[in-house]
């Protein structure tokens, strides 16, 4: 398993990521630009523990991210007294965040009392799941929320997806659409095709990989499922229908009855709305197909999605049910998650990543003064310009492309400090001084 | 155990903190603050994950920190081999970082070929210990760290001193003083009380605890440990003397013998480098005293302190071997952290908390058209304002004391959006509208 000369080399942990200068000042540009433009919109942000009791992470109803958590191994005694236990007791009591909703429930319940509700949270930061690496899969990943606690109407989705397709919108991802069902459509869907209340969980996991299996491959989930012939028939039909589909909502309703009434005003409402506050430059559109993969959600779900983008830029919905079974107090939430990951990825794949502030080199001799070359250094400072301490080497062309890899593109030698003029110089590839 | 109705409870972990908005706001300015201005001295972030290879951590020599690592359960077959083995094999595969100078080291030995040497870094985030917890004592708090790789001369030490202080003192914390010492000279010290080289490590761990337990302590802890009668007794005599603990480099160097030759040079070199370089401004003193609890380190090392505050607010030395260990070659390294929890609770104490931006209320009424006041609230924050939509409340006194919660201060009623000058006004204790 480990090497013979004990070096545990330099790769990070399977399925993690390092961040090379470049990388790691663009997504921090692009994150502070995400919590400013969800301030203006007035949303506060909070903080919670990367790592949360199990019991807490195992009391979300996370769907297929309960598998996938990470758990953390108890430590000294309760470490043996669990393993010396006969059955042996849980080894772990303590779990990394698989999302940032889990946490935000246990926030609120735990601090209803210091903040205002309705309540509007940011909440951004590393989440893991223990997922198998593949490309574009990650196991540590950041996500940036917001979070509506204490607002019982569709004010709260209206609010939420202005405030995510503007946030895109002002980072530069023009085009972005606003994807919307609700749970409860989706449940009635399912009874309306005939499937068993017991068979709804499983009909939501396999809908849910409609864009990636096909509705063949749906229906063979079904059908590896043990689920009712004539309900599977009935569901093939109606999606396999060009009208099906593409129905609108009140084509629906009328199909699936008054049990879903309530949804689809609630539904209706929030596209108009969206489209009246937004003078129709949010683009919405009810989809009957989409899901979402988490357990929680109990209204309204929705998703923004690219044209130049195959898997969606984010999502969330409305998880009504969640705060009071933490805290026992019923509290209204309604969320959306930007992927951070993906919204990079796009933007990267636009060409659209900011360069950032200018940064300079201060080139310096081995036998110049060093003393004098940092006070040099702290002058140029003085009026905000990142400059960068550099000892020349005698293959400067060679130090110029290093310099290049982490933003460096401009230099001033140290004798030429002193002139009124500052006589910086570009250096790249071409760098001849 | 748990609770009869499964309730999970809402407490964060043991010894994990939540963050309420205007904490969190405030931790995020300072964050910022501090990237930046690290930035400005030419230093450039690298990102690495959260968790890391066991073996990673485990190569590292982290003191008493290798223990208080959190480590992470394997999962599914690796589990259950582990656990079936006899005798029972590793249960974990990860810990997550105690530190960021293991992860840092790991990653130069990896990326060395795409970064320019010597190559400045800086690496925020947050680090875990399974401390026992206590006052003042967090299991997940943050790091900032900066560090210079592959600088072998004290002009590695040099700059990071100086930046850490302008840092430092860019947030308002005036004072700050460094003291400065040399692993190779507490060693030397030890030698020269008579102690056996095996007994070395248990000296340093005792000895950096002087500050906390006394002179007695030390002693006490020398003594519990098995320590030779004569070598303690010529420690204690001689940091006992007034002229042995306050002894000046010089002094020590003469006593001690030529062994510090090396060592006092480098620090005479560092304290006349900072003073120099600062105008005076940092203040630096050697402290024979000093020994920072990691194992790493293995020459200067030096801490940051402020009369106001009774533990350091951060601290760091060089870790020549560290990197060499990860990759096989060798390269210098040297690092200063800052304790950001501390800085903050300092920060806190001298009541130098910026209250960020001006955020507004747009109060509207129930009866009021909810898209019209969408549209207003984002016509005010065209220039930039944090406009947060607040529905009106029959209770708005209350309603009033909690948005000052979240920093909001001053108001502004739909009904007034339209006139030409905007009559925002302040909202507090005292607010009758």
């Amino acid at each position: 398993m480990s090497d013979a000369n004990a070096n545990p080399g330099t790769s990070p942990s399977s399925g993690m990521r390092d961040f090379l200068p470049l990388e790691a000042a663009h997504r921090r540009r692009v994150l502070n630009a995400i919590v400013s433009s969800y301030r203006r919109d007035g949303f506060s942000e909070i903080g919670t523990p990367c790592m949360e009791r199990l019991e807490v992470l195992q009391n979300a109803q996370g769907g297929e991210n309960d598998k996938l958590t990470y758990k953390v191994l108890k430590r000294g005694d309760k470490l043996s007294a669990a393993l010396q236990a006969h059955p042996m007791r849980e080894l772990a009591d303590a779990g990394l965040r698989f999302d940032l909703t889990v946490p935000l429930s246990r926030f609120v319940g735990h601090h209803s009392a210091e903040l205002p509700l309705p309540f509007k949270a940011i909440q951004v930061g590393p989440v893991w799941r223990a997922e198998r690496p593949q490309k574009g899969r990650f196991r540590e990943f950041i996500q940036c929320d917001i979070d509506i606690l204490g607002e019982a109407s569709s004010h709260a989705e209206i609010e939420l997806i202005l405030a995510t397709a503007k946030c895109l919108s002002e980072l530069g991802v023009d085009g972005t659409q606003i994807r919307i069902n609700d749970r409860r459509i989706i449940t009635q869907f399912a009874r309306y095709c005939g499937f068993a209340d017991s068979f709804f969980e499983t009909f939501f996991i396999a809908l849910d990989k409609l864009d990636k299996i096909g509705l063949d491959g749906v229906v063979r989930e079904f059908q590896a499922s043990g689920a009712q012939p004539q309900a599977i028939h009935k569901f093939q039909s109606f999606l396999g229908a060009k009208a099906g589909a593409s129905s609108t909502l009140r084509e629906l309703q009328a199909e699936f009855g008054p049990a879903t009434d309530a949804a689809c005003d609630d539904v209706d409402e929030i596209i108009r709305g969206v489209e009246k506050a937004s003078a129709g430059r949010v683009a919405i559109t009810f989809d009957l197909t989409l899901v979402r993969g988490m357990g929680y959600y109990t209204g309204p779900i929705f998703e923004a999605v690219h044209p130049q983008y195959a898997s969606s830029l984010g999502g969330g919905g409305r998880y009504d049910g969640m705060i009071g079974r933490f805290s026992g107090r019923s509290i209204p939430a309604c969320g959306f998650s930007i992927g951070f990951e993906r919204l990079l990825d796009l933007i990267a794949q636009r060409g659209q990543m900011d360069p950032g502030p200018e940064r300079c080199a201060l080139l310096y001799d081995a036998g110049d003064d060093f003393i004098q070359a940092l006070r040099a250094a702290e002058h140029l400072r003085s009026n905000g310009r990142e400059i960068l301490l550099v000892r020349r080497k005698k293959n400067f062309r060679e130090q110029v492309s290093m310099l290049n890899k982490i933003g460096v593109h401009r230099a001033l030698k140290l004798a030429d400090t002193t002139h009124p003029d500052l006589a910086f110089f570009d250096i790249g590839p071409d760098a001849r001084v």
